[in-house]
């Protein structure tokens, strides 16, 4: 089952009718949020209406909207407000700000439901026609502006534009238990791949925050790691083959296990970002369900030491399945957070007495403990090797075990962090994240860098979290999530200040621009420092040949 | 110490004073195999000496040697006989029974040896100029044909070519303990590197047969794998960032772990096979040497009962080295081979006799046991854990346990066996190789349409082993050897025949033209299948953009 559309928020994450489950806590959490982002208390900032919103007209060239529902059907090619408005954007924050507005600049002149990748090549070649642009959507869920409808500037003035919307193709078309691959229309979103593989005792294991609202396709186009990264890779790491329908036509590659036969063209598809064709099937490696999982906590008295002890389990090629330090910041909020939405008993209080007590205790800046969560999975067999390496390694490394409780409080909350955006955004708060990656012996030079840039335009009353979401033996990623007093006379206007500040620390210091979330729009001015003139050379180079009209999502990527 | 290249042979295998060690036994095993390619007695058919072989002349177009001179310096731009012939071809079998012969149709009119990547800028810039084609050569280990010096035909006739060897490039720039990264330049031979990092306490691991003879640019540019690659990786896995000296300036990765800032471009650089430019440095992911090694042989009652062990253990993600399995003919063949060499005391020969009374006697074709090799390293504790996983599902797959004696003897040989190939080309013998790889489900199919594709072309009396040499949780390669007698009035016609019919097997039934080879000119009529038209499309406007008057290494890949 994909979601029906309209269970879905147009404006804001995931399904109407699930939010984020306070407790009845709710005043105190604000009270805390307000506190953090230095306000004496939160405005009232609702967002607009679906009817009060005021769209840009939909104009098609003619014969174009008829030519769609023959490619498809006229159920599938739509024009509605409601479609124009879910698909104008994706899910970033300045994205929701500007969903959230009385009006929008940007909306799809239409959105096409395709079953098949051979009507997605009709539509393609309909659109190249007409010369209209195609920006392919799974999810919609891009927070960095890949799926935006923006069919850029033509001497004739705005080019109009095609949602591709891929959630029709959502079917398991093989399972190969033997060689432990699966192929999926690429539309497929998360659950329902997962709950497909499950059933024969496999998984796919990516598990990134957006899992529930993403498809298959997206996460490859935009090479995206799951939670358990260490375990199950990142979607370069699990593309086995793919098809992709091009405006010259389909392009796949083969299930090979390795080859040389040339470069991998498999790594030229993932991270595509829609602009060379869309990926319509994938054939992805798959593993058997875990028998045995083990999430559990230790403490560290710093970042660097908690750093130490991923590095020092990722080198030494242990069966992790995930690895997640937060800084003493991240530490502090989420441990506040959580103690306003489920008060600690007397016990626990004494337990943070003792931690206080042996140097483990909480604060801020780069003063504090820091919590590194160690999942692993596997059988029953590998996990206990693996429990037992990774105890002694974070021992060595100065960590204290806490056990498994808040492994499973992560465990329980791990898809849940988006649904607080909306209410949030209702409450004059900002609140974005970015994320890159680094060797390790320059984790902390680029820690302090972003971190000093986000706060040097955000200003003392902001909080600048900052966790390790996935690691390697070469170095790891750095996820940093901030909140601030949203400057409402100015939204996009901040949020853009904050943006070109960090990338250009990124770029400064040594980290990519993207270590999960992609380029589209929001990154693409960091692109030729990142893959120098001669690397954007050649990926313009493969769009031009596949795309000679510059027909797919255009203005993404670079 | 890069070699001097006159301690090299020209027209055979790695060191002029290292041949193929048989301990006195060289008359049994040269009756052994005239035996087994069905002659009574073994040819002598000698190579041509270098004084006695006609080379087509040196022609260069007037002032380049001088330009190249200044570029480099007069002792490394060079036109001598032996620089022209070691230069000419690869080492793959037609490359060796043309370098044998009386005269060479191809060979570089220049030979250079760049000691900086601005050398090579300045070379590629000053052959660009001139219309001169340009073959990169690193150790010159080619067996599919990837450097060899043929720039062509243009209108005005062959056009000339210059071979730019890399081997100068060969120092240790930098090395990062805490990042588990080093940087050398590209054309570091194999122990150089080795003994670089190792001072160290560190290890690339790649360990390809070649390794002796192969360089650093080489192993990334085919896309190589070493034996050792469950552990270490294939050179797409290690390849962290490089440097490519392209006609159109240097080109550049940057090191990060994981990103998501668009397609991998060092997956570009990986398989490029000289076409885009020059790998001139490369950073890559290293490990520590491993505290431990277990190296052990199993025997099997039949290939599939043995293939199916391999899936299992690397399924399960077991920290396992390297796992190999030798068919029933290779089992046969090297147990033959080596006993001949090393004849076997009263203790073996009474251990065959069991061996053979529980059903693992030798045998050929389907029947008979086959060998499997599980290698293992890294810590005491990995390996301890590795060898109590492996020995379970070996035994659980109908394996029996034969003890580390093969596995030292596998060991102490691993790069040895090319040197047997240059005495087989002097008796008349035939001997190619060639691999691929696909899904575990097309194993036992494939093998057996290759395998019967080679004997049909070779007849009855050609030896044909199989092994899988390299193993992955979706398939394996199958690494074929073959053995037959030389028809010398047609040597290169016979190997030709071979060769398609052994590739269009490949294409018709679901496996890669080569697992880690590379294409070379060998393989580049297969790409189109493989690859795709719009495949082949993306890949040539890649050199387009980068080397848009088509100098670098042309006729190779596609």
């Amino acid at each position: 089952m994909a979601y029906r559309r309209d269970e879905l928020r147009w404006n804001g994450w995931g399904r109407k009718d699930v939010g984020f489950e306070m407790h009845g806590h709710d005043d105190a959490v604000w009270r805390f949020l307000a506190e953090t982002v230095g306000l004496a208390s939160l405005p009232h900032t609702p967002a607009t209406d679906l009817e009060h919103l005021a769209l840009p007209p939909s104009r098609l060239p003619d014969g174009l909207l008829d030519a769609l529902r023959e490619a498809t059907s006229s159920e599938r090619a739509l024009t509605s407000d409601f479609e124009r408005a879910f698909h104008a954007l994706g899910r970033s924050y300045p994205d929701l700000i500007r969903l959230r507005s009385e009006s929008l600049d940007v909306a799809p002149d239409a959105v096409v439901y395709p079953e098949s990748a051979e009507e997605v090549l009709a539509v393609l070649e309909r659109c190249m026609a007409a010369g209209v642009a195609v920006v392919p959507f799974g999810g919609g869920s891009s927070v960095v502006g890949g799926v935006e409808a923006d069919g850029g500037q033509t001497p004739a003035g705005r080019r109009p534009v095609v949602t591709l919307d891929t959630t029709r193709m959502c079917e398991l078309s093989a399972i190969d238990p033997v060689s432990r691959t699966a192929t999926f229309g690429a539309g497929i979103y998360g659950p329902d791949l997962e709950e497909a593989l499950q059933a024969e005792g496999f998984t796919l294991g990516h598990f990134p925050q957006s899992f529930e609202f993403s498809t298959l396709g997206g996460w490859i186009a935009a090479r995206g790691a799951g939670q358990q990264s260490n375990r199950y890779g990142a979607a370069d790491d699990w593309l086995v083959a793919a098809k992709v329908a091009t405006p010259r036509g389909e392009w796949r590659t083969l299930p090979f296990p390795h080859s040389a036969a040339g470069p991998d063209l498999n790594a030229v598809i993932a991270g595509s970002e829609g602009v060379l064709g869309v990926i319509t099937e994938a054939t992805v490696a798959i593993h058997e369900l875990p028998e045995s999982r083990d999430y559990r906590a230790y403490l560290f008295r710093d970042f660097e030491s908690g750093a130490a002890a991923i590095r020092r389990m990722v080198q030494a090629d242990l069966p992790t399945a995930m690895m997640r330090l937060s800084d003493a910041d991240e530490t502090h909020f989420f441990g506040t957070f959580k103690s306003l939405i489920h008060p600690p008993g007397s016990v626990t209080q004494a337990g943070e007495r003792i931690l206080d007590a042996v140097g483990f205790g909480p604060g801020q800046g780069e003063q504090g403990r820091c919590a590194l969560m160690v999942g692993l999975e596997g059988t029953t067999g590998e996990v206990r090797y693996g429990l037992a390496q990774t105890l002694a390694i974070c021992a060595r490394e100065g960590g204290l075990p806490v056990g498994k409780g808040p492994g499973s409080a992560w465990w329980a909350q791990r898809f849940a962090m988006p649904y607080l955006r909306d209410p949030m955004l209702d409450r004059g708060v900002g609140i974005d994240t970015l994320e890159t990656s680094t060797e390790w012996s320059n984790v902390a030079h680029l820690r302090r860098a972003v971190r000093g840039a986000i706060r040097a335009e955000l200003g003392p009353n902001a909080a600048v979290l900052c966790h390790i979401s996935h690691s390697y033996p070469d170095g790891c990623s750095l996820y940093f999530t901030f909140f601030f007093a949203r400057d409402d006379g100015d939204a996009i206007g901040q949020w853009r200040r904050v943006k070109i500040a960090a990338s250009d620390a990124l770029r400064d210091h040594g980290g990519t621009i993207s270590h999960h979330h992609g380029v589209g729009r929001d990154h693409a001015p960091w692109m030729a420092a990142e893959k120098g003139a001669l690397g954007i050379d050649v990926l313009r180079a493969m769009k031009r040949e596949l795309d000679p009209t510059d027909v797919m999502n255009p203005g993404k990527l670079f």
